[in-house]
């Protein structure tokens, strides 16, 4: 039934055996030296953590120092402490979330070494577990190889009474009336043996069914024991060492989460802040207005820019009239002089029209060149992995020297121009504002239906006096001419 | 018609003209001075600005220094690069700013000093219309004086013809014959005179028109350059002082607009990358997740926590039965241990289900302490204008000494039972394991209809073996039990 060949004696199997156990045992220190890194990785990076927030809470506090020298010298106190306390705040919670780590940092070291401990247990039970399965399969060679033994004994015996038996059927035939027969000489000796071979037989029958049993019970022994520890190193390897980490875990990432999120909230806060001032200064840029800012000077300075009274006529030695006087002889001469003032100005207006087309082009190219749209740097901030992009995308911009220079020279030749026009506009508006102003009285004047007397005539010969002025109405009229001219050049 | 009172002689009005005329002047000075010093503050601002914007760049530089070696030492290359090159790009974008500003407070100082130029220019035109109106008002006034001289000389003349005629009126009635009657003594006398009386009147008369007619004009002229003053001063102060501020603004808003927006730009660009950056943390600190962790850790170290290979029933010299062996007279035995493991199992269950319990239950009170969500650090930000209320905000805080020590006491006590409870339910586990192995290879055993032959008996007198054997199970099965229990034990 069983050849030699397929027997595996007790010297191989336990070999066999302590050299998977050795296995094991070799993974579950393996295990243990993982954990031990994995810890000494967390704290590092706690440790790392740690510095890292004390080092930027110096430079937080070093830079907030510098803005607030500089704010001091610029800005108005109010605006200043405002984003610098929200920075120096940043500092301090910077140190607060170190505080933090360094706590979380002994917590999970702590945590780690207890996790470590219950680790090593299981371990140590696994290993229990294991060393009960070597016991019992070692009880199961034994009792195996007692029966095998007590098995053979018996065989043995099997064979001797068969032999026995092998005789006496061979003198059977010889004679019916065998008991006669058997009183020979050698039948004491015969039934004596056979009796003896029998008792034999029958104990070592005993002692092969005793050990028979006690093979099979250590063989299920052997099968439970080994049904246990496999559910056992299962079990470690599926629940236990995931429990084991879990334990080294333990607070680790909530803690981590908890410093980080400070971290992220005082950053967080400090940008708020940031932003809000930015979007002041957005505000005021964009609300920047030159009429504005007009109205303002002009209402602060009131005094200095308010238009005075009018000159009032004021009558001499008690003249009583206070109007233009447009009676003969001076109607005619009056109504020449509207005319000609009418036509100057026409010919005025068109030409300061002119120059002030030419003017406002003008401003307009230079309002072009001041308001060049190049103030979005977004670019350098893009490709700026190396300073060198930052620099190059400056020297392409505007400010890079030739093109500026060329660009400014550009700028005031056209100012230049821009101000000449300007001159001669003014010029000539100031012209037309003086003509105009007397033709429209002039004209007021020539148009009031009932012309003031003006007490031309006094004393009773009017008729005479109005002759002879006629006569002298000439000369006068070119003196006002010439007057009028004076007063319009 | 006109009373000495009313009178109002030249001295008089020319003194109140010159009065008002000095106001004037007054006034234009006080313009240009608050024109010079507007843009005195305004040069002073961009200077300011420029000042401003250099002095930051060294801040930002000398900032982005530290935060590179800081990052240098604790973040990876890349990572830094990003963040620190962007806050560089502002530096340099900053000193562009100040170049801009250096450029354009040079323009507006240049455009300043042209437009006060045109300024002056028309502060002298408006002058020069105001000394017309004095010439023209003091033309009228001679001419008024010179008519006023003729017509009082006139009426002298008139009053001694008067007397002339009075004389001869009293003579007609006394003779019908006039003309022989005045053939007397004084005849030649009365002639002469009246002729000259006559003549002299009429050169007064003559004299008188012609003063008349030129004082006439004169006044219509110093109305008409009285209009054209008062046009033009209004004028000056309606449009030509707004005209000039324009000019000095030229360009000033647009450029300062364009400096604040560079200077924008670059914060908002950092403030843009710090975002991204602040971000990306944000989501790594949220994705921090303790399974994640844990089954990235067992597969980098897969070797170390992979389970081992089962432990397989090895036959021993042969012995061909592999399986549990529950032919009578095991079988009873079996039934019966069966039912042992059973109720055995089922209270050590029980136990272990309320150690779980108070486990979880004293996990999650460690993880609420550790998690305590308290990183949420605004309240440092919002009241702090003060530097005191950022400190006794944080000496509120959890951090704060004494509540802090009390805090990890109790956490440690808290650990110190959790792990107590641990180990516990950690060993029950373990036993539970191990028996209910064993129980269910048991039950499974027994439940197999046809039981394995276990080649139990061998030879032929299988009764007799049997009634033995029976009669030896129960040691046997003592002893069974004894292992059991150790086994379980």
């Amino acid at each position: 039934m069983t050849s030699p060949a397929k027997f595996r004696k007790d010297k191989e199997i336990v070999a066999e055996y302590e050299a998977q156990v050795k296995e094991i045992r070799a993974q579950l220190v393996e295990q243990l030296k993982c954990l031990d890194q994995q810890c000494e990785l967390r704290v590092q990076l706690l440790q790392d953590l740690q510095d890292f927030f004390r080092k930027k809470a110096e430079i937080e506090t070093d830079y907030s120092r510098n803005l607030e020298k500089l704010s001091e010298r610029f800005l108005t106190k109010t605006r200043s402490t405002k984003d610098i306390c929200s920075r120096k705040s940043r500092a301090s919670c910077l140190l607060r979330t170190a505080g933090t780590c360094c706590c979380f940092s002994e917590d999970s070291g702590r945590l780690f070494k207890k996790s470590k401990e219950v680790g090593i247990q299981l371990q140590e039970d696994l290993m229990k577990v294991m060393n009960e399965l070597y016991t019992v399969m070692k009880t199961y060679h034994m009792y195996n190889t007692d029966s095998m033994n007590a098995e053979s004994k018996l065989k043995e015996a099997e064979k001797q009474e068969e032999k026995q038996m092998g005789r006496s059927d061979r003198q059977t035939p010889r004679s019916p009336d065998t008991l006669s027969s058997i009183k020979s000489e050698d039948k004491p000796v015969r039934r004596s043996s056979v009796k003896k071979i029998e008792k034999m037989k029958e104990k070592r029958q005993a002692k092969y069914t005793e050990n028979k049993l006690k093979a099979i019970k250590a063989r299920n022994e052997y099968l439970l024991a080994l049904e246990a520890t496999n559910s056992c190193v299962f079990k470690y390897y599926i629940h236990d060492l995931s429990d084991i980490i879990d334990c080294c875990d333990l607070g680790y990432h909530a803690s981590l989460h908890r410093a980080l999120r400070t971290y992220l909230s005082a950053e967080q806060n400090v940008e708020a802040s940031k932003h809000t001032g930015l979007e002041a200064l957005e505000g005021a840029t964009e609300s920047l207005e030159p009429n504005g800012d007009k109205q303002k000077l002009m209402e602060t300075y009131n005094n200095v820019f308010c238009p005075p009274a009018k000159f009032d006529f004021q009558s001499h030695m008690g003249d009583s009239v206070g109007v233009v006087c447009a009676q003969q002889p001076l109607e005619g001469e009056l109504l020449q002089r509207c005319q000609q003032l009418q036509c100057r100005l026409s010919t005025l207006q068109i030409e300061n029209d002119e120059v002030k087309k030419t003017m406002e082009a003008t401003l307009s190219t230079i309002q072009d060149m001041v308001t060049v749209e190049d103030f979005d740097v977004s670019e350098c901030f893009h490709h700026s992995n190396s300073m060198e992009s930052v620099k190059s995308s400056f020297s392409e911009s505007y400010l890079s020297k030739p093109s500026l220079a060329k660009r400014r020279a550009n700028q005031q030749e056209t100012e230049q121009f821009y101000f000449t026009k300007l001159k001669e506009f003014l010029e000539g508006r100031n012209l037309i504002t003086k003509l105009q102003a007397k033709h429209d009285l002039i004209n007021k004047t020539l148009g009031e239906s009932q012309k003031t007397d003006c007490s031309f005539a006094s004393g009773r010969r009017n008729s005479s006096i109005r002759k002879q002025d006629s006569g002298e109405a000439i000369p006068l009229m070119v003196e006002m001419l010439h007057s009028l001219h004076q007063s319009s050049r």
